[in-house]
């Protein structure tokens, strides 16, 4: 088979419904995602976890969708709103089970210039995962053994797909062979500043900087202790290091960016709703999350993994759309 | 164990959420739950289908739910829907592989009188299953096949858990013995007049009349060839005996009422059309389906299992909520 009709390395944005539900090309990715997500679950249900089914819409969602604008809703004349993410429901699921995931679905309306990134789509799907009582380096260890599972089981499964997608199966191997890197924010901050790119210790790593760090690496690496303006107020700061987060996002190599944000949670009440103040939101909105952490929560840490970003990497496509049999870019209209 | 702080046979609402998080009767039916997808998984996997996830937003969406409105939201200034179901989406999706499933989440906001039937969530989870080319007959094996596979494995591997809810597995024992039983629209219409419940041959059967059909069965039936006006547009039309859908229903035994509905489906672009239109609807909103069709759509037939439903029938529970970790009558504010 070749690629006639249909060519991503000069296609940029989708084609229309049928061209792209027809192609090889889509085919092979949504072989690739399906044997994704059964890896998933298979690594998951072996390690103890039971899999929840996630709400979609709700009266509060996750504040922490950088830049991106939430989804309301009339829900019978209350104002709810669309999952940006679940982290509210996987605190609140620990109740009922001590290490929980879903497969979710968000809805973000990310900024429209994010149309042409390659690796944003307002409606995506993460692997959400939570584990009662765990620290951040407990919780690195789940991602790392989940993400290497699904990277050796596609290969093994998927060899005739990857192929035909031109995705050599050597780029795993640095993956399969060791653990994954480790740095600070500290430490891709100044690694940033030798190569050329300003850096402030201080901020987000912006995408740009994401991918220039991405491309040094050959096996996928974790960037931990991000400063604490940059995330969610459900980011555990560090008591040791006040303003540094004991968070981490899992960046993959050969540029392909971040697959994964995740970190130890905080659950205590006061400084719940202390964070959520300093982030300027009023901590009224959150009504029954915030009733159920003033009765008690677990301790806990967890992390999402963007699906189709994780796709995208596995089958080495060169945009993140590829991996969703409707992609909806940000402001265009499509199915 | 016993049911000390949470008696469901007498608590006909939800508890808040902590009570319905922690309670051992939760605990059990989530895992009954999570134990009916890993085995419609397996046994659709085994059958050949591709499992793909549906999008929840999307500029126009399922309106065959009877009663039950649309949420609309603003997508970039544009006006979408959140899935009611995701029919239009398994017809567009059998362009890439001739035998697909979801497990996919839906939103009606369903009246407000149905808060209390025991039987309506305003948000609700199908597993929904499409084949190409196949016949209403043969979409029927499919769904029995499904629906014995999940009884047999969660019996099985959740007999623990079926006995903590109080489930007799006997009740199972029709089901797993032969084939469920298969009646006509106009035979079960005779059969609710013979038991004194008037019922139209014309019209859809309410749910009294359902759940009095139900109580009278000790395995799952179908009800096929329902009129023509209670359905979608999708539903395809028997062209020997116009006026009739061919199309059906799944009724859980022993007063559980409707697990499932599904039909042979229309894939003709000019009767599409006509068949909207008769409902008052104008095709145009239909946009990017409609292209879709006009260029050639394959002929198919589904269903959609309510999963929650399902759950409720397997676990034998009071009402559907029970079924959900986070459950949203119609009308309630709740997370």
């Amino acid at each position: 088979m070749t690629q006639t009709a249909y060519e991503p390395r000069t296609v940029p944005l989708p084609p229309d419904p049928r061209a792209h539900l027809t192609s090889p090309v889509t085919r092979s990715v949504l072989l690739v995602q399906n044997e994704i997500t059964a890896a998933a679950r298979e690594y998951l249900a072996g390690e103890g976890f039971v899999e929840l089914l996630p709400p979609i819409i709700g009266p509060v969602t996750d504040p922490g969708a950088r830049g991106a604008k939430q989804v309301d809703i009339d829900y019978y004349g209350h104002k709810y709103k669309l999952m940006t993410s679940a982290i509210l429901y996987k605190q609140a699921s620990l109740l009922a089970f001590d290490k929980i995931f879903y497969i979710a679905p968000n809805v973000r309306l990310e900024p429209l210039e994010t149309a042409s990134t390659a690796r944003h789509l307002a409606e995506f799907h993460q692997i959400d995962v939570e584990v009662a009582h765990a620290s951040r380096e407990e919780i690195l260890d789940v991602a790392q053994g989940l993400v290497s599972h699904i990277v050796r089981r596609v290969a093994a499964q998927r060899s005739a797909e990857l192929s035909f997608l031109g995705r050599d199966p050597r780029a795993f191997q640095p993956l399969l062979d060791g653990p994954f890197g480790r740095m600070t924010h500290h430490q891709a901050a100044a690694d940033l500043d030798a190569l050329g790119h300003e850096q402030s210790p201080d901020a987000e790593i912006d995408w740009v900087a994401e991918r220039l760090l991405s491309a040094q690496h050959e096996r996928p690496f974790f960037i931990t202790d991000y400063p604490k303006g940059s995330r969610g107020f459900y980011d555990k700061e560090n008591p040791d290091r006040p303003g540094t987060l004991r968070n981490f996002d899992l960046i993959a190599p050969e540029g392909y960016g971040e697959l994964c944000s995740g970190s130890e949670r905080e659950s205590d009440y006061r400084q719940i709703v202390a964070r959520i103040r300093e982030t300027g939101e009023n901590p009224q909105k959150y009504g029954w999350y915030l009733d159920l952490v003033r009765a008690g929560i677990k301790s806990s840490a967890g992390f999402g993994i963007g699906l189709e970003r994780l796709t995208r990497y596995v089958a080495g496509l060169e945009a993140v759309w590829q991996a969703n049999a409707y992609p909806k870019l940000p402001g265009v209209v499509s199915p």
